[in-house]
């Protein structure tokens, strides 16, 4: 008995997990960064679990953090996304694939191409997480001294749209007749020369590829800020939001909801998916302490950082094993220092385990039995805090299996999630229309 | 009983295949362009065939070419090679999967990047085919009003190429320690920062990929202008040749190779693989006659146009079904009016037939028996036109399993091919040794 309204599920992946202690884990794959092997195996549960989406985090850099930190970090180095996805999509039938792909350091041309191309080869389950790189170290590794700032930089990524998705409407749905009596391969009354010129770019076209499957791929997003939003509102179909706490997702979707309402778009065409680390125990009591492990695995050295900046405060000092001392007032990041001094209280924590948690992740997590992950996401849902979720597991292969075998058959016997795939194209499970092409009717 | 030395042989592929009459050829698959299942037939049926890489050539633009011959090409548009070779490489095993990239219009952290990531992926499969890029349309889509010269490109390409090379070589290949007991997920005296400032580039690095598996992707290259063979002779380990008699191939192999032995680098690291078109028949009438068949697809508009090019001379007005009439001299294209009018004389051609053939593929070409081109190649091998042939197939799947069945196994027989893989690399089994870490002993 299928709900009113069902979650929709990506999984967010690095290829060892998102937490930075996951690679020492009891039974996880450290090697995973460069196994191609384990990324199509998770693929293949994902899909066995009826997953919308496998989205690839990037970077196009090795992230700035001290060496200290570095030397011990799993997440420096991977796979690139086209790459990696394109190798996983002749090895799934299903599961959408979403990669990331930067507005500020990649040519339009070469983004329209291979999005297009990667859903011609997956038969439609495309999705691009556009971005415009907020990490000042890329701009070196792409001949820029300086780093464009942040205005400019969503200038640019909203022509950028216009330019990448008029190139996918170059040609018309219907344009490749291929009659071999006659000889013509495609009509030429079908072909648009898109002849863009504008602020940031200047692009001829056309597109040296048929219209993909899905009209468009889909359009993901995760910009917070407010020119964020309103691109979000705009142009986005998928939103990768991250909001610690009910209330804020509650807010945070009424707004994006509300600027498509207000500029004449459907709300129900943009899938607002919060990212969450979820844990997973035959009790509660099992699954802190499975991530009570996992936040144990993180080096002091990263941790104290980690909680030092959540803090506003220098923690280097404190004794790890005690208690939270009294921190006076600064006047820097007073809700973040909040947060983690009631972090600290409400579960008890030393020093050590305060910033380890900090410095694994301190995002929302849902932390319990299948039944009670259920009870949050169903929560989320029916309350209008999300649409479904972008989950990440602590620790692989085992906090995804634990996901796909034990939670989501919870989800579905109370009909909050697919049995089975609706459709064929991403954009058909996400629920989401084909866009019309904007040259031919 | 192995020859003293073998043939390497690549599949220089088009989806539809290089000759742009093929996709009206009886039995040919016209959608292969945007249909992945026939690509993987064909990159199987390669493999256990023993090929040594699949080439996937590319073009930065829909081809420069009036409307008339346009809308009757096949070759106008197909998958993005990095996006196909990737999905290919999770359904092969062996052959080596070699992506065309320019210098000229994508940035070096991205090609080293793309690059690393499928030869990690393909378990050391991956070969750059490096190109400046010579169509101009291809800048207008970069935004680019004026295409950069010839000179220029080729000193871009040199410091491109350092570059790429310099961030493959970015961790040592021991750097990965993952040491779950300490914690050191790497060793950070194993990572170079390689902090280029060029002429044309400006690169900071590090990459963040682990080196390949084969240290360096396999470079191959085309180029066969002066500044091309020299670059070659430096940096090159495949050659993609294309001459159409023996004697001109003799003589760029002894260049080639002859430079390559006036700095030092062993002749043996380069291989050189000419183009060829194979059409294979029981008997060579036969095999004449499936070439007939093929060339009359081509439409005598777009034929007619290429005649007119080769003989530096408007062919319109000539009767299309009579013999070739006698041409005024002109200061154009000596050379290739000459090849024009022999070849007329030598197959007794008619206009039509001519201008076919040339519309169709203009190149080298074996047509006959198995045996008759295994005739051919054996006289390249031995007689240093070549090290082998980018082999292309006329017409798909036929002219591919025709090879493969029938001209493979004469091959095999006479020791002049391998009948199973040497190596699990690309590297290995074209006989290539494997680049020191220029940072890292």
């Amino acid at each position: 008995m299928p709900a009113s309204r069902q979650l929709h599920l990506g999984a967010f992946m690095r290829p060892v997990s998102i937490h930075t202690g996951a690679w020492r884990y009891p039974g996880a794959y450290p090697d995973a960064n460069f196994n191609f092997g384990h990324l199509k195996r998770f693929a293949q549960k994902l899909e066995a679990g009826k997953f919308d989406a496998f989205f690839m985090a990037d970077h196009l850099a090795v992230l700035n953090m001290p060496v200290e930190a570095l030397k011990r970090s799993h997440t420096v180095t991977s796979f690139e996304p086209f790459t990696l996805l394109s190798a996983l999509a002749s090895v799934t039938e299903h599961i959408g694939l979403v990669a990331t792909a930067s507005t500020t350091f990649d040519a339009a041309y070469h983004i329209a191409r291979r999005f297009a191309s990667l859903d011609h080869i997956s038969g439609g389950r495309a999705g691009w997480n556009i971005v415009t790189t907020s990490n000042p170290d890329a701009a070196l590794n792409f001949g820029l001294d300086e780093h464009m700032d942040h205005g400019e930089r969503y200038d640019r990524a909203r022509e950028f749209y216009d330019v990448v998705t008029g190139l996918w409407d170059s040609f018309a749905d219907d344009a490749f007749t291929r009659d071999r009596e006659s000889g013509l391969f495609f009509d030429p009354e079908k072909l648009h020369v898109l002849a863009h010129k504008g602020e940031h770019l200047s692009v001829r076209g056309p597109l040296n590829i048929a219209r993909p499957p899905q009209g468009w791929p889909v359009i993901v997003q995760a910009g917070a800020s407010e020119p964020g939003r309103q691109l979000a509102a705009e142009t986005a179909e998928v939103v990768f939001a991250a909001h610690r706490a009910l209330d804020a997702g509650q807010a945070f979707y009424a707004d994006v909801k509300g600027r498509m309402a207000a500029i004449g778009r459907d709300p129900d065409h943009l899938k607002i998916l919060p990212g969450v680390l979820t844990v997973v125990g035959d009790t509660i009591e099992q699954a802190q302490g499975k991530r009570a492990l996992l936040d144990s695995f993180v080096h002091y050295d990263s941790a104290i950082a980690s909680l030092s900046i959540a803090l506003g405060h220098d923690a280097s000092g404190f004794d790890p094993d005690g208690p939270l001392p009294e921190i006076p007032e600064t006047n820097q990041s007073k809700s973040g220092r909040e947060r983690t001094i009631e972090l600290a209280r409400r579960e008890n924590l030393t020093v050590r385990q305060l910033a380890q948690r900090l410095g694994g992740y301190g995002g929302l997590a849902f932390v319990g039995t299948p039944e009670t992950i259920a009870d949050s996401m169903e929560e989320w849902l029916t309350t209008h805090g999300s649409d479904g979720f972008n989950v990440m597991f602590p620790y692989l292969p085992e906090g995804l299996d634990d996901f796909v075998d034990k939670v989501v058959p919870v989800l579905q016997r109370r009909g909050l999630f697919r049995t089975e795939y609706a459709g064929k194209t991403l954009r058909e499970n996400l629920g989401l229309p084909r866009p019309a092409n904007r040259f031919f009717a």
